[in-house]
């Protein structure tokens, strides 16, 4: 098969390829993320790339979301590019899915550990060495002083242990250090590995946290409980679809699963790489791993079909797991290294959730509370220490940037603070990393939509009020639009927007939460004024402004105080059950004893959502605050108004 | 690296190989074994090849083992040849470890099963479908029902079996087969695999005998409890030493373990292929394996150090050996069977035995019994159903072939029945293969001397009687050797003799057994007189003539009915391990109920060593028939030579 070289600007990145191949998973294997929001189905149009020199096999011409000017320019989009000749590409800033931010982003997760007790752990064991009269082999004799030190009954053993044994015996005279691991709530003990009493002690564990758009792990410390470095990484499985729906799609076709589970691996081999950089030798101190992932990631990370999520009755193939080990899901870490993955609820509330809520300790407090985590997929977790319920809601991408004419994931180049000032009809915004403007993050979004709501520039339906700010609204063929950034001051070349669609497209994603809350609620007869708190987890709510959130009416108006960001929270979670067989056994416990509900077959919730399709809702008395605030800025812009015209 | 191209004649087998490798690696890699009784260490020269062309390096000249002449005529030690160019070599047929015979010749063990109960089988489990009121997760819904029907508490579930879960469960409407594996006297139970109920459902397993000297391996169906096809193959590690001494001692050089666990993984999986070109697809359905051998051999196939079994005093890495997997050793079989090996008893009473006992039910019968498997380190079990003790003797390698001059193991050209008659003063002999001899097999070995002992060509003493045989006897400058093949009629270069040196090594050898049967027997009060029972095992027996061996004082002199040969008792034991979990228990117990004794520390063996140091033996009360029979052939002889002279 004809083999040929491709390579990528900016940066000069060459690749070699082959004939046919897709142009995405090119990029891809040069660790270039090229957006693909619909799955590389051709139904985004986000992934364009300008074919500068060569040749490629295009399959689509110009069309919807290519113009024949900017087809002739030699636009393309790169999911229908196939490879058919040596040809040099230009990834335009906007088709690109930088991962930068993501590093370095996200919270570092508070933990608090009620007892360190972690399912890994060090037994140290003093044994008689052997004689011509006490010649029992070296793994009977330690067998024997498991048995009577600790009442073991012949635990399973790794070969790799039993390997490290004659040495490490003799190394240290018989005395030594036996890591033994034990799932709580499980079955059976297994000796990991065997260290002699002179060899440093120190035990880790790694928590990883499997997102759909960013992977993140720690490095544990179970003698002392502390966290070690911590590093995160775009989900390489990104080129392949941005939410979990196209991912399964991609997973059925051909070697799809097999890319996508080698991807997120690729990720955490990645990530402990760059651990092993700032503590060097843990890797083979790991003695366990815990992950948290939703449902789906934990399918495709275990290459365990995850077809039957998407298909009615919407059953997994697992929502508890075996315990698995580290080295046959491909991670390079110790072939005894077990691995244990967060239990689900459900195949929408999946094992970051549940860990998630463990992180939130609302499962032990009286206080009523509410847990999201906000995203295409958000999920809502209502209760406290004597009941749960929760529930998974279809929000759409709007809040990761998809669905908008302009939005984009929180990378650099995002818009996201957004201030917009009556007195001159014109605004002011920040950019995610101080770069020239490349689109609309979903945070960005929210405050956008709040800013010209509050200002009468949006009305309640979400249309734009063309005489609130004459100059910058204007009509295209889709119907009006806001200009936020001219192509004369962003990266791209052409106008930012805002369109009455991505305010649609935002009060169906907003209302689509809300509605989860009431129906939640409702089904335990209370509602959002009975709230004690309110606990934002996942990587949306570091960047989410609160009265904004709340202004849209994505958040219920309550006072501040009530209001908890807690991080990344699936891998505070993944991290406490690092360091505590209670809280992991716990953890089983809470998924269990949650309720489940499929919003779309509860009564009620319909007629919630139609009510939440209204900025910031239909129902007023639930945000008297924001009306308020409404009200009064009307207000200052008619005595404005009128002071200007007397 | 400079790579070379060397050729091995016959056959014209060519390898390439790097300057600097070995021959004796180069030719194993070509599947071409060259004896190296030595284990290489050029001690043993009996790795005699001609360079016929090319070049090599030798790091000995002429000595001990080669004459100037042989060294001119290009013969080399293939031990002490190091690559250095293009080479072609001739490998005489009495430097080659023949396989052809091995392959063939071991007897099909009968096997008899009390109760088919294996370790691994399958269950039936019939689930509801799920539902949208019901819609618990595969792997939870399979969960539940394990412990509804059949009480178990969230075995081990494989990463193998849970990839298979969703796709099996609907090919067969929630209706399928899950192969469960519970190791018996063990902890825990696991869940190999699952099947839809639609798929074909045979379970097999795989018994496996790794003898030092040939490896065995059998397929046997645990559905109906037959065996299927069984294969033999010289154990590859044959290259690197003959007995397990010097393969520890080379398992302990850079990655001597390595290559020798790789030689017999290759070893056994290739005798999977060929037990797989009779049952295409067994291979899939493989659901456990059980592995019998000698100590050493199970620590160089698991790759555990085998150090320590050498080193006072005497310590085995491992007797027990918890359950590891067949693919993390290396066997092309399923990721999820699990691999049980035969508990020893001690560093020289190895699986194999524990597993020939098994074989012999001497462990539940009243009768007492001496249970013997000879070779290089005789292993001797006497005992009943209510107590056994056990020894091994280091008999040296003279029932092997090794030690005596013209020695050669069990493969064609080996001289094997021999017969003297004094009529002539001339002998037959007959040689396996039916070809030209080339040496003698250690049971031909026994055959010679015990007609040449009852011929009055050897003395008691084991030196050859000058004028019993003139013509044949011969004085060289070692000793007296007796003439048995010329150099015109045999396939060497010179002629096939017997030392004195060779007969003084098997008294050693036979003297080593029988003084072991006496301890044993005497350590709990008994004699020879009080056997009711004796059984060979192993591969040895199968050639042995009872009535030479009992002339030459290897085994006690009993009636012949007393006498059974079980054939490879391991490779039985193994096939019951696989059949019956409650045997296998009953393997466990065998071998801690078997009292060890370490001969050379256990007060009276020497005395009893001594004593046998004659032919039959000093104590002529032990072997009356056998000195009645020699006194008859003398007197025939007498009266021949009184006819003659009359």
């Amino acid at each position: 098969m004809n083999k040929y070289k491709i390579s990528f600007q900016p940066g000069n990145v060459e690749v070699e390829a082959y004939a046919g191949e897709n142009l995405i998973e090119v990029a891809a294997r040069a660790s270039l993320h090229i957006n693909a929001s619909c799955g590389g189905q051709g139904l985004c149009g986000r992934c364009r790339v300008e074919l500068k020199s060569g040749k490629v096999q295009s399959d689509s011409g110009p069309g919807v979301f290519l113009s024949p000017a900017e087809y002739a320019r030699g636009l393309r989009l790169a999911c229908r590019c196939l490879v058919s000749g040596d040809a040099t590409f230009n990834i335009p800033p906007d088709s690109r899915a930088d991962a930068s931010l993501y590093a370095s982003a996200l919270a570092e997760a508070e933990v608090s550990v009620a007892q360190l007790a972690p399912m890994a752990s060090d037994l140290e064991l003093e044994m008689t060495p052997p004689s011509a009269s006490d010649n029992l082999a070296d793994y009977d004799r330690l067998l024997e002083k498991l048995a009577a030190a600790h009442q073991m009954k012949k635990p399973a053993m790794e070969l790799e242990a039993l390997r490290q044994l004659p040495e490490a015996l003799r190394n240290g005279d018989f005395w030594l250090w036996v890591t033994v691991f034990e799932e709580a709530g499980g079955s059976g003990q297994r000796l990991l590995g065997v260290r002699s009493i002179k060899a440093p002690r120190i035990l880790y564990a790694l928590a990883v946290d499997i997102g759909t758009t960013t992977v993140w792990a720690r490095l544990v410390n179970l003698d002392s409980g502390d966290s070690g470095s911590s590093h995160g990484d775009l989900n390489g499985q990104i080129s392949f679809g941005e939410d979990v729906i196209s991912r399964i799609v991609f997973a059925g076709k051909g070697d799809g699963a097999q890319k996508l589970k080698d991807r997120v691996v690729e990720n955490i081999n990645h990530l402990i790489d760059l651990i092993e950089k700032e503590d060097p030798g843990c890797r083979e101190q790991i003695a366990l791993v815990v992950v948290a992932g939703n449902t789906t990631m934990s399918h495709l990370f275990t290459g365990v079909n995850p077809r039957s999520i998407r298909l009615a009755p919407y059953v997994p193939a697992a929502a508890d797991w075996p315990v698995l080990r580290a080295a046959e899901l491909g991670l390079r870490l110790p072939g005894s290294t077990p691995l244990l993955i967060y239990p689900s609820v459900s195949s929408y509330v999946g094992g970051d959730i549940v860990a998630g809520v463990l992180a939130s300790e609302m499962y032990k407090n009286p206080e009523l509370t509410l847990f999201i985590d906000v995203g295409t997929n958000g999920e809502i977790v209502v209760g406290n220490q004597d009941w749960m319920t929760c529930a998974a809601c279809s929000a759409g991408p709007a809040f990761e940037g998809g669905g908008v004419k302009f939005g984009m994931r929180a990378a650099p180049g995002a818009i996201d603070q957004f201030y917009f000032d009556p007195a001159t009809g014109t605004h002011r915004f920040t950019v995610i990393g101080k770069t020239r403007p490349l689109g609309i993050c979903g945070s960005g979004l929210i405050n956008i939509v709040a800013e010209l709501f509050l200002a009468g520039v949006l009305d309640p339906q979400g249309k734009l009020v063309k005489e609130a700010a004459p100059d910058l609204i204007r009509t295209d063929e889709d119907g009006q639009e806001y200009l936020i950034s001219p192509a004369s001051a962003n990266g791209l070349d052409r106008d930012i927007v805002l369109t009455e669609i991505d305010v649609d497209n935002l009060i169906r994603a907003k209302g689509a939460m809300y509605s989860g809350y009431q129906t939640l609620l409702e089904s335990v007869g209370l509602g959002m004024g009975d709230l004690d708190k309110v606990i934002i987890g996942g990587g949306f709510g570091k960047s989410l402004n609160l009265k904004n959130a709340i202004t849209i009416g994505l958040l219920p108006e309550l006072p501040p105080d009530k209001f908890t960001y807690i991080g990344n929270s699936s891998l505070t979670g993944a991290t406490l059950a690092c360091l505590s067989g209670e809280l992991w056994q716990k953890a089983d416990e809470i998924r269990r004893n949650m309720t489940n509900f499929e919003l779309s077959e509860t009564p009620g919730y319909m007629d919630y959502y139609m009510a939440s399709q209204f900025l910031p809702h239909t129902q007023g008395s639930l945000f008297p605050e924001t009306l308020a605030e409404l009200a009064r800025q009307r207000k200052k812009r008619e005595e404005q108004a009128d002071g200007d015209g007397g």
